[in-house]
C-alpha cells in the first residue's frame, strides 16, 4: 500500500463509494438484522439509532468516502528539504505509518470512513468493531475489499478481527501486530487500551474540559458558549463540564444557570462535581476569586483536552493561551470546535490527547510518519 | 520550564557553560574517582576513555552548552497558521514535550548534553547516567543545578535518578513518570526498556544497516562508501553491517574486499552473518541477482535504520527510495551521515526508529508537541 500512488488509492475509493450505493440492499438486510437483534435484546435507543443505517445514511456512506477521496494525498509530501554544506540534498517525506487497527463501537460508519481515511493515507488497516454490528460490518468489509481488488489494490490491506474481548487483547498484548491503535468511542474502551494495549494508542484520555469566563468576558459571547459547550454534543469529548466564573462576573452567574436549565442542564455547584466528566446534560459550575484560581483548577482537574476562556482582556488570554496544557487551547470560542472537519483538515479518525507524535485531530497528516531521502555523489563521513 | 521564555533560558545555558570552566577542578578530581574506580575494576579501555574527562574534554563540555544556546528555541514556533471559513484563527504552535527521561552509559558529556537541550526546549528531564560515573554525574548535576538556580530557572528541571536497577524498573513502570523516555547507549539497554517501558521509548530498535552496490554503481563511489559506512565509527548504530552486490558488479568484489580487509575489517560471507549487527570490525557480504532481491534482503534482515543505494541508475535510486522502508534512505552517501550534527538539526539527543513522533535523528524540534491556540469572537459550533 505504502508505494501506491495517488490516482490508484483514488480509484478503488471510488469504486468503494460506487459499490456501497450498488449494494445498499444488500447492506440494509445485514443491518436489519443486527438492528432486530439489538431491538430484541432490549439495547437503549441511542446505540439502536446509531446502529441503524437508513437509506439516507447509506448514501451519507459513499458521500464520505467520496470526501476523503477528495482531500490531498500526504504520502510524499515533502516537510522539510535543503542541502547540506557537504552537498547532500536531505529531504524529509511523509510515508505511510503502516498498519493501523481501529477499535470502536456500534456505529457502522466508521467501518467505511476508517477504511476510507487508511487507504488515502497508504496505511493498511484492522478494524474491530462491535458484535451488535457484526452482519452490517462484514457486509460493508465485503464491499470494501471487493472494490480495493477491483482497483488492482489488495484487498488484505483492510481486514477485520473478531469482535471478542480475547482477540482483542491478544492484538494488544503484541507490539508487532500494528503499528498504532485508535479507539473510537468510549471512556472504558480507551481506559483499556491505554491501561494494557503493548501497541502506541493514539486517543483523547478523557475529556474533562472548561469554559472560564474571565473578569473581563463579555456576556454576550460568555452565554452562548457556555451553553454551546455543554448542549451541542454532551456526549463528546470537547463537551464542557465545568464553568468556571471569575467573582468579578458572578453577576452573570442566575442568567448563566437559566439559560443552561432552560436547555436541560442540570447544574452543579458541589466540588465532587469537578473531576466528572459526565458527558451528559450536566455540568459543573465555580466562582473562582482570580484568573490564577481558574489557571490551578484546570490544571488539577483538567485532561489536557480542550480548554476555553471568554475575555476581553488580551493579556488574560495571552496567559491563559500559555499556560493551559491541552491539545487546543479557545479563546472567545466554544471548546466543541476540537475536530478534524471544523479545523479544515477534511475528516478524522478521532482525536488525540497524547503528547507523542499527534496531538488534537487525527486526520490525514497524522495517519503518516517520515523517512529522510539523502542524495549525493559519493559523500563520506 | 514550558512557559520560560528564550532569553531566561539561554542565560541559564550560559550560567551552566561558564559554571563548568570555573569548576573545572572539582569535575576533574569527581572524575578521576570514577576513573579508579573503574580502573581498578578492571574495565575495557573503551570504556574508561569515554569515561575519562581530561581538561580538554571539560572545555569541551562547555563548548557543546554554548553551541545548544545558539540554536533556535523550538518552543512557541507556528507549524500551522489557518482563518476558517467562521472567522475563528487557528495556529498550531510547539511547545515542550513534558518530562524527558534520558538513561545512558558511563559517558559523563551526555549529563552536559541532555541538560542542555531539555533546557533549550523548555523540558524537565530526569538523568539516568551509569553506577560507573555516579561521583562525575554528581558534580556536574551540581554545576547545571546550581547554574539554573542563579538563572532564576528551577533547580528541579533537571533531575537524577540513582543508578541502580530496581530504580530504573521503578520508573518504567509508571506510565505517568516522564512523558518519553530516551535511550543512549547500548543495544542491550534499549532492548530493555522496549520491552518493559510503559512510558514511550524514543529509540533505534537495532541498526542493521546495508550498502547496496547497484549494477549501475559507480566503483569510485561504491569503494568508499562501503568502506566509510563500516569503519568510520563501528559501534555506530547507523554503520553498514551487510553488503549488498549485483552480480553485474561482482568484478568489484575483490577490490572491495581487500580495501575492508586492510582497513581491519573482517568480511563474512555466510548467511548466518546476514541477522547480526555486529557494532565491530566485522561486515558481512553477500552478491544479489538483482534489485528485488536486494529489496527482499533489506525488507527480511534489515531494522528501518539507514539504508544506502549506490548507483548512477535514476530509476534504480528512485525504486531504491521509494521501496525501502528505513528512518533514512542514502542515494551514493554513506549511511554514517544519520545524525543531527550532520543534519543540520545543530544537536541530537539520539536516533529514533520509531514510526511514531519522531524517526531519525532526535533534536531539540523532536523534543517538543503542540497545541492548537483557536482566537474568536464568541464563535459556537
Amino acid at each position: 500500500m505504502a508505494t501506491i500512488g495517488r490516482d490508484r488509492k483514488d480509484a478503488a475509493l471510488d469504486a468503494i463509494a460506487e459499490l456501497i450505493h450498488e449494494r445498499a440492499e444488500d447492506i440494509a438486510a445485514a443491518n436489519a438484522a443486527d438492528v432486530a437483534t439489538a431491538t430484541a435484546a432490549g439495547e437503549r435507543f441511542a446505540l439502536v439509532d446509531r446502529l441503524t443505517l437508513t437509506p439516507a445514511r447509506i448514501a451519507g456512506l459513499s458521500a464520505a468516502v467520496r470526501a476523503i477521496r477528495a482531500l490531498p494525498d500526504p504520502v510524499g509530501e515533502t516537510v522539510r528539504e535543503s542541502r547540506l554544506d557537504n552537498g547532500l540534498e536531505l529531504t524529509k517525506v511523509r510515508v505511510p505509518l503502516g498498519v493501523i487497527a481501529i477499535i470502536y463501537e456500534a456505529r457502522p460508519n466508521v467501518t467505511v470512513d476508517a477504511a476510507a481515511l487508511c487507504v488515502k493515507s497508504g496505511n493498511a488497516c484492522i478494524l474491530r468493531g462491535s458484535r451488535m454490528a457484526v452482519n452490517t460490518n462484514a457486509a460493508l468489509l465485503a464491499v470494501v475489499r471487493e472494490a480495493l481488488a477491483a482497483a488492482g489494490l489488495p484487498a488484505d490491506a483492510v481486514q477485520s478481527l473478531d469482535p471478542d474481548r480475547q482477540a482483542l487483547a491478544e492484538l494488544i498484548a503484541d507490539p508487532h501486530a500494528a503499528d498504532v491503535v485508535i479507539p473510537r468511542g468510549g471512556e472504558q474502551l480507551k481506559a483499556f487500551l491505554l491501561e494494557n494495549s503493548r501497541i502506541p494508542v493514539l486517543a483523547a484520555a478523557g475529556g474533562n474540559c472548561h469554559v472560564y469566563i474571565d473578569a473581563a468576558a463579555d456576556p454576550a459571547k460568555a452565554i452562548p458558549i457556555a451553553v454551546n459547550a455543554k448542549v451541542d454534543r454532551p456526549s463528546a469529548c470537547n463537551a464542557a463540564e465545568t464553568l468556571l466564573v471569575h467573582r468579578e462576573r458572578a453577576d452573570l452567574v442566575p442568567e448563566l444557570r437559566e439559560a443552561l436549565e432552560s436547555a436541560g442542564v442540570e447544574v452543579l455547584g458541589d466540588e465532587a462535581a469537578w473531576a466528572t466528566e459526565f458527558l451528559d446534560m450536566k455540568i459543573g459550575l465555580r466562582v473562582v476569586d482570580s484568573l490564577d484560581e481558574a489557571l490551578d483548577h484546570i490544571a488539577t482537574y483538567g485532561t489536557s483536552h480542550s480548554e476555553a476562556i471568554v475575555t476581553e482582556d488580551e493579556a488574560a488570554a495571552e496567559r491563559f493561551v500559555r499556560e493551559v496544557d491541552a491539545a487546543a487551547v479557545y479563546v472567545n470560542a466554544s471548546t466543541r470546535f476540537t475536530d478534524g472537519g471544523e479545523y479544515g483538515m477534511g475528516a478524522e479518525i478521532g482525536i488525540s490527547t497524547n503528547r507523542l507524535h499527534a496531538r488534537g485531530p487525527v486526520g490525514l497528516e497524522e495517519l503518516t510518519t517520515t523517512k529522510y531521502v539523502v542524495r549525493g555523489d559519493g559523500q563520506i563521513r
